[in-house]
């Protein structure tokens, strides 16, 4: 089975676009902490790429974000970008909060349409996905030393890619079962990959949060 | 050769529990720490689940933290369960400790035992062992951006994981010779598991310690 | 193809050298946060190998870390040493750091080495050498829960390192065209390792450091 996202020259160009902006809102966090030029290119490439990394290592088969050229230099050129320009990026709140969104959904689409096309079962398949859409961004807190912000943020961050991992695991296996043809396959995961992006910006918009453990004055014990 | 902890049913039940408790430890550490819902879920299959996909990925075996369905839900499970009963679980310390104790027992028994039947050499073996024992507690420290308690906790926490994976070693190399039987196996590594837990109970009970670096006055230089 | 710089008795040699000189440093930092022996002797262990373990998983071969009996004693028994004698070490400034620009330029040339051996394109073996190199460090300010060296030190620490790759890249490759021989690429790289080592003490010696972030006071949005 090919990746329905990866076969595509437009959805190829919209991933390069998503590595670019992952690895420039991760160079950004290291710019703020005053890091050196080093540094924060590394930040950008492994912000951009970990999450595909780890993904890759558990599978089993090379990882594309240290093998593929056009990814790591993609990831590598955001990092000297926002270098430069990080004092306009820094502006720019909602559109690098939509661009990131983006950037999340992508990954999380394309991780698991990856791992079922390896022959992975629908809930590895959709772990894969949670760590291709996580992953850049824990190993980002990890470099910087803060609480990762799958964690910290309290806005629907994870669990937007969860939905959108299940969603690609009905549609990888719809399409299996030969319900649905590739165009319609690619057609269904670009309308995840908005799904996923909407929740996200609705969240943050309206400040919805994820609840907490369950609060109680009286314990029985 | 079979690993003999896994291929029982009683044995297997008892690993149930052990992730289960090792989620609910870890997922108390994200409650206290005021983490959304999904933030425990996570803590909860990491903790539980992460030393054995450490294990998994340098094995090169496919993660049974990520494949198995039984073991995820499990995990998921726990950290649904102690977002609602942390109160009660807060207060059961001696519980608590003796269930994380039999876990990282458990763990450290079976990591080494698998990589013992994966035909790895004893030395990496017991590395392993340490690994799957160990690495949870690792990635939920690290998920907590806090020093992990591998290292903070000066009782004895690595030290009895360390006895049991290089005991456990010596039962399986005396397995392969020929000297013991299968059910001598699995009744030695029941012993084992009773030891591990027995020395970390009594070294918190009794306030052992490992001893720090060496402490001089005079520097001979 | 044989890794050079493992083929010779000199040069293997120096690698253990390297390995215990590592395990020392890391040891030392975790004698300085007050750690108990065990957790001297893992940080030291990881330290030292934690590069090559993170190296090997990506290439998909045993990591050498955990199954070379003669690395991983080496490695342990450097944090034996480090708890005893660590106010000797901790006075001897000049010569830690050489030793440690040492570790860090074989481990850059071996790492990137071996993955040109296992037929790795020239930016994925660099990367692995890059891996290598600064894996250990990055473990073990993990373990001590603190910002990477990689990130935190403004002086050369990463650059000759990625320089030292890249170069064995060229090296490698010149082998395999067949323009040298494995004496010339023996030399060629001990010229490298010699550089990284330079290229390290003089960025410490003189302060200097990567620049950051561009500095713009106007922002034009």
């Amino acid at each position: 089975m090919e990746v329905a996202l990866e076969s595509n020259a437009f959805i190829l160009g919209i991933e390069y676009m998503a590595i670019f902006c992952c690895g420039m809102v991760g160079g950004l966090s290291a710019v703020r902490k005053d890091y050196d030029l080093f540094a924060i290119v590394i930040t950008a490439w492994l912000t951009a790429l970990g999450g595909g990394i780890i993904r890759d290592v558990m599978l089993d088969v090379p990882p594309v974000g240290i093998t593929d050229k056009g990814f790591v230099l993609t990831a590598l050129a955001s990092g000297i970008a926002v270098a430069v320009i990080h004092p306009e990026v820094d502006k720019l709140k909602w559109p690098m909060l939509t661009i990131d969104a983006l950037a999340v959904a992508l990954f999380a689409v394309n991780g698991t349409a990856k791992a079922m096309g390896l022959g992975s079962s629908g809930m590895t398949a959709a772990f894969m996905g949670m760590f291709t859409a996580l992953g850049g961004g824990l190993v980002r807190d990890m470099l910087i030393n803060e609480v990762p912000m799958v964690i910290r943020d309290k806005h629907w961050y994870a669990v937007p890619s969860a939905v959108g991992c299940l969603l690609t695991v009905f549609v990888c296996k719809a399409l299996n079962a030969g319900w649905i043809n590739l165009e319609w396959e690619m057609a269904l995961e670009l309308v995840i990959v908005a799904v996923v992006v909407v929740m996200r910006l609705l969240s943050v918009k309206f400040n919805l949060t994820v609840p907490g453990a369950v609060e109680r004055r009286h314990v029985y014990l």
